[in-house]
């Protein structure tokens, strides 16, 4: 009710401040038998760490996982599987100025007027820290989709107006963590690090698209009419810090057409009926038809800038901010493991689902 | 938990085929006290009627509401609102061709797949008929909304490639029901309907997007971490038959921008806490912050043309395919009072489910 | 949210009121392939039907229902199943002079304070006509069940006093029909109806127990630690009107006992793991052990008598009421199909909610 | 959904294991500002704690709690809650004879068989350890109801057949705590802790009830029809670990009784609208009506006893079972927190869900 669970079935319910003890998750509905490996979670994680590369934030977190319950000899028992990661370097000295100051475009303000307090340290709850659990579920859903044939792969698509040009089905998605920005086009990637690179010297940041495919999911996923499963998928993006849009399929672009033209024809092949086209994005009437899943996600530039800028107070008195702390001059390689990691509990938690009409 | 509820407090349960006896639903959480007003219920559904137009469907159905408890003397009591609206006139002969044929970009296979079986008649539950609750709730909502100074308005932004050049601001929103696409731009409004009509006339169907604003929002509104508004909001557009994308505030092409540039910076205006840009949309960290909330919803062209198509049949066979039946060439003009009706229906419940905090 | 949905998976909305246009339901979640048997459910609705007996309420409704959406050709399609019976018989006038006063041990007076407004015709929401609903959700669950090797019975096992005394092993529960007390031990069930016969020619009524079996209930139902299947089982009686108390397998009285006496031996038998006593009552840690469930639902003498009572109106002044409308003496034999509806929805419930782990 | 998380808004969600790292859980929704008082928590862990007396396990435990996240300054941010208590003296040692044993009237055969995977260790999740989490939750939950004027107790009202005869109105419940039995009345305390000594000594076990008080609730809390608040105090109470029935206000007995005899007369006291006798259990139509609400909870014997038992192993041989450990002669004494926990947490979640009418 209070916003901190997700799911139907394969449920996360996380919890933890930036600059708090710890930050961490209670996996509940993650069916008995699944391998709950703890150093694939591990490699998971690191993946989202801050201090990764130069382009991240520079604070030193190791973001180690505790599993506390739920698991024996290494899988789930069906049982909740609660889980935390201790906040280890924060810095809240750096934050102190920022008590009663409200950062534009972040939450300071509208967390004040909501709650009536608000930890400040470091963004408190609304910092992008609340995103780790997700990783946690997010790893043990992939581990349980792969015994049901999916893999689901994110990149970095867009930087600025830095794009990739080809499809995800012209990329080759195996090389995506070759490269600090995690853009399967080597040639992209560069220029999007040297622009990200610039942008962090300045003390400013800067947006873009990441793009995520789900391979081999199965035909059926999805609950019509409110509970589609591009309405799940575009909920469980659009809840992760930061996202401004999202897309599947032939998305804004796919609205510009024909319906003769847009239209995805079936043809049969090797006894399996699929789409030519996929326009459809592998959804259709709100329910997996078979086709990968593809989807874009829209990340604005970050709101905190190292420059100088002018706000007001909770008095409402003008001030200026000069933000101090470690922070990242784009989001998009950080948030590639979120991304996957929101597309593997939105599958399984379907998936699951879907067994009630088994 | 199989999909035909919306909402937390102000919940809409949906049912009906378009084909079957009714269509209706159930709201429950209505606060006591509101105001139900059949008229403008009807007024409502009126805008989302098929055959209101040359450039929609010629299906011809009163869509006259019943309310069956819930209300007594005009105002909601606080129990449930039971609410049905009958089919009339369904030719359900005009879909035997269909029985065992997948419509392409349609819901025949996948509904076909999940559920073993299926009422093909008129494409059954996976049908636009399904919104018609929403609008009844919806037009609930939005009286009840408008008592605590919120007011709502969508329109059609962009048809095909047509699109609206200016912001919502410099547009006189009063105007949108003064055309047959409703678009509050006269000149563009002509240059829509002349596109569609010639799109109708050959048979075929095209997308668009549609705008939406909401104003009057007060501060506070969303339930961070998964349960963010715009996370809510982007749900609610999703669930509604053909829609593609969602974005808000500054959207996909806010993401070019550097943070310098997309930070709304915070000023005091009369007592009050605002921003001057609200590239934010009227929401930072997920939760409302008295900004106008805008957003964008993206509709493919309607998968159903009187074109012969190829396709399958559900053994797999290829087969020529000529849909009967009266169809919309184009969603949009029929859409705008649905995409209000999920604002409307998001705010309400959001709003309800803030009252936890007071 | 607002309590008028059951079910976590095969869930009954319901809505209406006792003078109301209508009452009805909508079930989401039912299982494609469901026989749904309009028939059957009559028989059900015949069962909880007034004026059926002389010591029932002489009000005359059919109560036929009528099955708007999610069927085709007899079988549940897995949309939603929306679903009226409308009002027919109500006398609302014999309701005037308790429209501001609040009638003792009734749900006048807390309705009134909370939602400050209060359909006080035949008791609105209150009234068990809120029932009917949950008896057509009964009947189509009891069928899905059946289909499961699960049977079940309920009956009178007390009217004030007068109990029977043998366990339900011992009673042959197919001639629960046979009297219109729907006790299965025939001479008990003399006493009962002269028991309630002069009860109801006294203006009075009177309370009791109604016991309820469920056979053929596979292992595994249930979900700890919250969902325990007792749990839920208590909450599905614990929410029909009048209903005081709620025990399962030993119940209270198996609290005097020492451990070493109310143990569940288990042992073999033609393969199967059985216990000898089953003072478990079919449920161990809230999970189903194949057992028979049995319980027990303690029913309070209806509020509404027709003796002459005081109490207070709105104004909180001193008042005499003399009720007139046609009430029963003794909610039990009508209640016995409700009971058991309550039963098979909670069952079917978790019988689905326990495929996410197959 | 899995079953590990209760309530609507103030919600809990629990996990951990008997022997595992920890027990704990994560509370959403708990109102900004609350007092999250540490040093009280642990109080009202003490009096649940292992260890405390000669009559309940001897089990060691510290049972320290540490708040990870959701507060500041020894108030609640409005964000969630997540705390953890380690487990420190398992003696996982004990169990291993039984891990392919199944205990008479435990969770073993029904765990085993649900999830295919077990965590034999001192009864894995169904060990009564996981109401560590609910008297955290019900601690945080009764201080923020004290704050609305409500207070709770509860006591042990009968051991075996060792009964208090008094009505809680005649009882001095400042005295619970002043005896390890937690009862009231000095002279049946004396007795029932003879009897559990004697019982003890035998290596048996022993049930009982255990009676709960609600004063100072205000009127409006529970939704109908299946939210009603005794359905949902129904649910809160069979959830915990042993308990076979519940009933609230005359209960059982009451059913015994004629309307004329049964029915609460309303009179207006000071301005209040009260009623006479309170047979109704402060609850009307499923809401509060402002009088005390009171219920009894059975609690069965302990079925781990030290005696020698046959029962069936996981081939389903039969097999001698001798169990080791430290175990309860009588869960009542320490289920008294728990009790009271389960009915705080229900009423504040009641409360807040209250809110919405506001």
């Amino acid at each position: 009710m209070a916003g901190n669970t997700f799911g139907k079935i394969y449920q996360l319910t996380s919890f933890g401040e930036s600059h708090g003890k710890a930050v961490g998750g209670v996996i509940d509905g993650c069916p008995p038998g699944t391998p709950v490996d703890e150093t694939y979670i591990q490699v998971e994680l690191d993946r989202r760490r801050p201090g990764q590369s130069k382009i991240t934030t520079q604070r030193q977190e190791g973001d180690q996982v505790e599993i506390l319950s739920g698991v024996l000899d290494g899988v789930a028992t069906g049982t909740p599987i609660g889980f935390i990661i201790r906040n280890k370097d924060h810095r809240s000295n750096d934050y102190d100025n920022m008590k009663k100051v409200f950062r534009p475009s972040h939450a300071d303000f509208t967390y004040d007027q909501k709650y009536g307090i608000r930890d400040h340290r470091g963004g408190g709850r609304s910092s992008a820290r609340e995103t780790i659990a997700r990783v946690v579920a997010g790893a043990i859903a992939k581990k349980a989709l792969e015994s049901h044939g999916v893999s689901i792969k994110a990149y970095t698509s867009r930087v600025g107006n830095i794009e990739v040009q080809k499809s995800y089905k012209e990329l080759d998605l195996s090389r995506i963590e070759e490269n600090i920005i995690r853009c399967p086009d080597m040639d992209v990637a560069r220029e999007m690090i040297e622009l990200v690179d610039g942008i962090r010297k300045a003390g400013d940041t800067i947006g873009g698209v990441i793009t995520c495919v789900a391979q081999g999911v199965p035909v059926g996923l999805g609950e019509p009419a409110f509970d589609k499963l591009h309405a799940q998928l575009g909920k469980a993006m659009l809840s992760i810090n930061a996202v401004k849009g999202f897309e599947y399929g032939s998305g804004f672009e796919g609205t510009r057409l024909q319906g003769s033209e847009h239209n995805d024809k079936f043809v049969s092949e090797g006894g399996k009926i699929i789409t030519e086209k996929n326009h459809s994005g592998g959804i259709q009437g709100g329910i997996s038809n078979g086709q990968d899943i593809y989807l874009n996600v829209a990340f604005k530039p970050v709101a905190t800038i190292l420059q100088k800028q002018v706000t007001v107070n909770s008095e409402g008195n003008e001030t200026e901010l000069k933000v101090k702390g470690r922070h990242d001059p784009c989001v998009l390689p950080r948030a590639v493991p979120i991304v996957e990691s929101m597309m593997a509990i939105t599958l399984l938690d379907m998936l699951l689902t879907n067994k009630i009409y088994g």
